[in-house]
């Protein structure tokens, strides 16, 4: 048994007035929560409200949602805080770089606050131009670029993790790069409009169906942990959905979020659970045939056969 | 509108003892009972028992399963019932060519009994030698040998159609690979045992959660549907699923199978809905990263990080 005891920290609505030292507050609060737990696990973007619904061409107003260092002032006392608990956690955040590159960032901590693994968000959703059609604006596209560190995973806890962020988790090729690493636990934080800004009869139902369904296969697929973990509530004006959730390495959902706002959901996960699948109908080296996969990796878009 | 009425023809137990003539007069009852399809589809393997269940080192004894040709006489009666009911159909068979190569495969007509389209299962699960750990025996690795033909897409009735077999359908990059062909529909008949022969807790519910899940994620994840259909039944004291379904471009179940038997399950499916996510969040062109996937075709099995 390897078990890790986790705590997925859903968060409700943060206002755009809302400070970053407030959040924090509300951070360590839900750390105090998870008591007992090994990771704790906020979700994308946890420091701020979801910006992207905003259009600016103002620099220092895209900017000003952005961390320039990590740990910082801001975040330091949750960072004591978890060393103090001895609680490994991963949050996400707007990353801004000295060399000026905006990324939509995730790390990972271990139990003492050292940062051990860091990861940018590759599949960027939405738009990168005002799109007036849209009910709402969905601008990653134009504040960050794709994430450059690809899938890695991380050795820490006596575990092997990896983190993706938000549509990260309906593209199979997310999990499946983690995989052939050998995952055993994927963390995933979301900001997930509640209704579809080019379709509106696409409201929270389905958006949550869509949501558990593939961190579910993810979690089959690979047979690894995955915890799936929502900003949601209504955020000026805007609702996100929540469903926070802990899937196994079948698949199942056993553990799930039941409000939408600030709330812990725990599970003690044994790393020793993945083995099975890893070595039985999901061993991949026995299985996979790589040979009929080369357009996965040589083309990105669809080649229509020919008429 | 392009709506094609199709209809998954779950098939109940055929017997080792059951003769082809008889198995191809049930898959006739069936198209009488699916009236009005435009596309029949049938499961893997379907003029015979599951035999990778048997051991022999008789070749004649293993060839006696295979079908050296296709259409064939036992056959020619349903290709003249589905000529003259306008119906294009699907169906699973043991493959054995002039050169000797035996192959898991399955075919697609057009709607006037022409062989349209053919698919040799890449993802053979099982083993190749007889496993006396196991509570049965699945030598598929032992039957067959790996499809080479890839993934395969084909135009017909108006739409892009695809197939795959079985354990093909646990894996996303089978669904991807058509995908990024512009799949419309995906065909698939599977034998899948009741319960896990290496993990006997492992029983149907479970497995039949495990099938709907990479069925619904597969569509979703590429906006196609997915037929998928069973044999099922106790076969020689073997139970196996049943759980055919037709799941939409959404990933949403939209007709499934009641029964453990000889049964159609029929959904007037429309290739248009397939436009819209292919169109929005799964347009691959705008949003896949494929400078990520690398691992995906370059390494088959685990690369475990560093220790």
């Amino acid at each position: 048994m390897r078990v890790i005891n986790v705590a997925a920290a859903q968060m409700g609505a943060i206002q755009p007035d809302e400070s970053r030292e407030a959040v924090v507050e509300r951070m360590v609060k839900l750390m105090r929560d998870a008591d007992g737990a090994d990771l704790i696990v906020y979700p994308e973007l946890t420091l701020t409200t979801f910006f992207p619904r905003y259009f600016t061409d103002q620099q220092a107003e895209i900017d000003k949602w952005f961390e320039t260092s990590m740990p910082n002032t801001v975040t330091e006392p949750l960072f004591a805080e978890a060393r103090a608990r001895n609680m490994a956690m991963s949050f996400g955040y707007a990353e801004l770089t000295p060399e000026g590159r905006h990324f939509n960032t995730a790390i990972l901590t271990d139990k003492v606050g050292n940062i051990v693994g860091k990861y940018r968000k590759v599949h960027l959703p939405g738009h990168a131009e005002v799109d007036d059609e849209r009910t709402h604006q969905h601008l990653e596209k134009y504040y960050f670029e794709p994430g450059d560190l690809g899938f890695p995973v991380f050795r820490t806890m006596g575990g092997i993790f990896g983190m993706a962020i938000c549509n990260d988790r309906r593209w199979p090729e997310t999990y499946r790069v983690m995989g052939l690493q050998g995952v055993e636990m994927v963390l995933i934080g979301y900001n997930t409009p509640s209704v579809n800004s080019q379709r509106g009869a696409e409201g929270p139902k389905k958006r949550l169906f869509h949501s558990s369904l593939v961190v579910q296969s993810g979690a089959y697929q690979n047979s690894t942990w995955v915890v799936s973990v929502a900003k949601c509530g209504v955020e000026d004006g805007h609702p996100l959905i929540a469903g926070s959730l802990i899937a196994n390495p079948d698949g199942e959902v056993v553990a799930v979020a039941v409000t939408e706002e600030d709330e812990i959901v725990q599970y003690p996960c044994d790393l020793d659970d993945t083995v099975f699948g890893k070595q039985t109908v999901f061993d991949f080296k026995r299985h996979r045939r790589t040979e009929h996969y080369g357009r996965i990796v040589s083309q990105t878009g669809v080649e229509l056969p020919p008429e």
